[in-house]
C-alpha cells in the first residue's frame, strides 16, 4: 500500500485550511511552502472510505438519513478491536466533530464564568473553546522531565480554587504523543473526583500508536469515574477525513447520557449522511489494515524527520509514541522564539504550529504534521537543517 | 433533462428515512409500499452537484476547510438571480440544515417556556422543535377559504398572552404550498412588531414557483423588520441535498446576525466540507437549469395527480402554487381520518404525511410528496382510485 501515502498532490485550491492560507496566516510562501501545522493528513483517505463515497455518488440522491445500526456497530466493532473496549452501542452519540463535541460538553455541563482545567501544553484549541464559551481556563503545566511529560496533580491542585467543573484531558497528549499509563489515568479519575470535575477524554488520537506502546483507553482505566466521564473519539484524524464533521460522543453513564441527548434533541443535531457513511466504511477489516499501512508509512516518516532534525545542535525532536505530530524543542538553540519562527517560515519555508500557542511549556518548541507524502518530509528536514547551518 | 427525473430507482436499502421506515413508521408494506411523505426527492441531484462531489472524491483528501468565498458568493448570486433579492456576503451564517437553524433560533432568541407563535396547518416539526426546546406552541389557525389559505390576524392577535418572543413562519407555506403576498408578508411583520416577536422566515420551499405565481422574499415586502427577521434558506429541498445538513440563517441585521455568531462560535459550529462543496455548485447556472427541467416535471406530476384524485368524490387536492406537496381534502369523502389513512396505507400502500400532525385545520388531510419519478406518481394515483372507488 507504499503508493496511497506517497502519489504526489496538490492541495492548494481545494479549500485545505492546512494549505490555503499558508501566506495569509503564518506568512510563508505559497509558491513553495510546506504545511506542517493543521492536523490532517496530506494523502487521500482509505480506499473503502472512498468507496462508500463513490457508492453514495453513484445513487446520486442524497436524501434524509435514517438508522444507525450499522454506523454504531461500526464503532463498536472498531472499540472492540482496535483498543480492547467494550462499549455498548447506546452509549454513542454523535457530534459534528471533536470540536463541537467539546463545546457541546461545555455547554451542557459547565455555566459562564466556570474554570475549566486542562494540562499544558496541550491542543490550543481546548483554550479557544473554553474562553469563546465564557469560561476561564485553569492551565496546569505538565513537567518534562528527560524527553518525558508528567502530570504534577499536586501542582494542579494548588492551582484550583473549587470553582473548577471540568477536566478536558487530552489522551494520548497533543502534542509530544504522551501516552498516559493505567496508572496514570486512574490518578487523574481521581483528582477529578476529589474536584468533583466532570471528565471529557479526548481520545482522538487514540489510533496511532507506535509499536512497543500501549494505549489503554480512559474508561478501561478508570471505570469506577463512568458517572463523570465523557470519552471522545473519532475516525477523522485516523481516517483523513475531518472536514466531514462526524465525531462520537461515547458516555457510558445514562444519566450524564440522557443530559447530553437531550441538549442534540433540543438543537435539532443530526448528523450528515456522507459523514455517517464514511466512517461506517472506515472502521472495518478494510479500514483497519489501511491504517496498519499508514502507521508503516508514519513510523518512516518519523525516522527521517527525528534524525535530520536531532542533527542540528540545539534541537530536539521529542521521540513519538503516539500522533503524527512531532513536537520539537528548541530551546537548546539559544534562539529567541521570534528567530526560530522567522527561520523555519521565511528560510525552510515550512509553516509547523507555534509551540506558545499549546500554553504553558510550548515556549520554544514548534509541532510538525508528519502525516504526509515522504517526499515533503525529506524535501521539510533538508530546509531545516539548511536554516540552521549557521549551528553546525 | 426529462430522463433525469424519470429514471427508475429504489431507496430501500440506502439509509432512506423516506423509505427504509415505511413498514416499521406507517405499517405499510416495504413490498411494494410508495414512500410520499418526508419532503426529499427520489431522483438523483443535479449533475453539477455530483461533478463537485466526484471531483472531491478524484482527489480524495477531506482534510479541515477554509474559505467560504466561492460559497457565499454562490449563495448571493442564487438570491439575486433567482428570487431577486440583494443580500450581503456577510448576513450570512451557516446551520446544519434548516431544522437545525430553526432549533438554534430558538436557542439564542427565546427562553424555557417562552410561547412561540405559528401558522397552522404548518409543517409538524415547527411544533416538535418548539416541545424538544421546552417552548410552548401557539398554534393560529389559517382560514381555508374556497381552495386558498388566508391568515387571519385578528383570531391569532386573540390568542396571544404578552409571552410570546418568536414567531417561526413559514413562506412559502408547507402545507399547501401558499405564496404569502407582499401585502400579507408586511401585516405579518407588522403583528410581530406589535407583539415584539422575532420573526424566523423559513423560505425553504422557495425554489419551487409555479409558472404564474410570484414569490416574494419576506427581506423584500418588509425591510422595516429587518431588526426582527432572520430568513432561513437552503438548496437541500430544491437540489435534494437534504441529507448533507447545509443550510443558510441570512440575518441582515448586524446585531442580530453577530449574536446568533457568537453562539455559533460557543458551540464550535463548521459545517461539513462536502455539504460546503455541493451547494457551492448548486447554485450556478447549471443548477438553476436543472432546477427549470425539475419545475416542468413536477408541474406535470402535480397535473396527472391533481386530475385523478380531483376525480375521486369528495376528495380534493389543492391546487399548488408553490411545493412538491400536495395538500389533500379528504372530508368530502365523510369518512373518519383513520379510515382515510388505513385505505391509503393498507390498501393503496402509500405512505403519506398524515394531515393532523401538522395541526388545527390539518385533520382530514393527507399530504402526498410530488418529487418522484413520474411512473411512482402515476401507479399512486391507481391506486388511490381503487382504494376509493366504492365512492364512485
Ligand atoms: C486533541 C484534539 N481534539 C480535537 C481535535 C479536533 O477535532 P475535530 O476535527 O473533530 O473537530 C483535534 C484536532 O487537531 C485534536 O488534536
Ligand atoms: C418548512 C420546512 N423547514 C425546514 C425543513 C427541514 O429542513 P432541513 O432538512 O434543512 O433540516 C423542512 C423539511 O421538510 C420544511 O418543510
Amino acid at each position: 500500500m507504499h503508493d496511497l501515502f506517497n502519489t504526489p498532490n496538490d492541495r492548494r485550491g481545494t479549500h485545505s485550511s492546512k494549505w490555503d492560507i499558508l501566506d495569509s496566516k503564518f506568512d510563508v510562501s505559497s509558491e513553495d511552502g510546506i504545511a506542517m501545522w493543521t492536523a490532517d493528513s496530506d494523502y487521500p483517505t482509505a480506499p473503502c472510505v472512498l468507496k462508500a463515497l463513490q457508492d453514495a455518488v453513484d445513487h446520486g440522491v442524497f436524501g434524509y438519513f435514517t438508522d444507525f445500526t450499522d454506523y454504531n456497530a461500526a464503532i463498536q466493532w472498531w472499540m472492540k478491536t482496535r483498543h480492547g473496549w467494550d462499549i455498548d452501542t447506546d452509549w454513542i452519540l454523535t457530534a459534528q466533530g471533536l470540536g463541537n463535541a467539546i463545546a457541546l460538553c461545555l455547554d451542557v455541563w459547565s455555566q459562564l464564568g466556570d474554570r475549566i482545567v486542562t494540562f499544558n501544553p496541550v491542543y490550543h484549541e481546548f483554550e479557544f473553546k473554553i474562553r469563546r464559551a465564557g469560561r476561564e481556563p485553569v492551565q496546569c503545566p505538565l513537567t518534562l522531565e528527560g524527553d518525558t511529560y508528567h502530570l504534577d496533580l499536586e501542582d494542579a491542585q494548588s492551582r484550583l480554587d473549587g470553582t473548577e467543573t471540568m477536566l478536558i484531558f487530552c489522551s494520548p497528549q497533543n502534542p509530544s504523543g504522551r501516552i498516559w499509563t493505567a496508572e496514570e489515568l486512574r490518578k487523574v479519575a481521581e483528582f477529578a473526583r476529589r474536584n468533583d470535575l466532570i471528565v471529557v477524554a479526548d481520545e482522538i488520537h487514540h489510533d496511532f500508536i507506535y509499536p512497543g506502546e500501549t494505549f489503554v483507553p480512559f474508561d478501561i482505566a478508570a471505570p469506577e469515574a463512568r458517572d463523570r466521564t465523557v470519552i471522545l473519539t473519532a475516525s477523522s484524524k485516523t481516517f483523513n477525513i475531518a472536514g466531514q464533521k462526524t465525531g462520537n460522543m461515547i458516555i457510558p453513564d445514562a444519566k450524564l447520557r440522557e443530559t447530553m441527548a437531550q441538549r442534540l434533541r433540543s438543537l435539532d443535531y443530526s448528523p450528515n449522511a456522507l459523514g455517517l457513511k464514511m466512517v461506517t466504511a472506515a472502521y472495518s477489516p478494510e479500514g483497519a489494515a489501511w491504517v496498519d499501512a499508514q502507521i508503516e508509512h508514519l513510523i518512516e516518516n518519523r525516522r527521517i524527520f527525528d534524525e535530520a532534525v536531532n542533527a542540528i545542535p540545539g534541537v530536539r525532536s521529542l521521540p513519538l509514541a503516539s500522533t503524527y505530530l512531532a513536537w520539537v524543542d528548541f530551546s537548546g538553540t539559544g534562539m529567541e522564539f521570534d528567530e526560530i519562527s522567522r527561520r523555519v517560515r521565511k528560510e525552510a519555508r515550512i509553516a509547523p504550529s507555534p509551540g506558545p500557542e499549546f500554553g504553558p511549556g510550548g515556549a520554544c518548541f514548534l509541532r510538525f504534521n508528519l502525516a504526509t507524502q515522504r517526499y515533503r518530509v525529506e524535501e521539510a528536514v533538508k530546509r531545516l537543517q539548511e536554516a540552521f547551518s549557521d549551528l553546525q
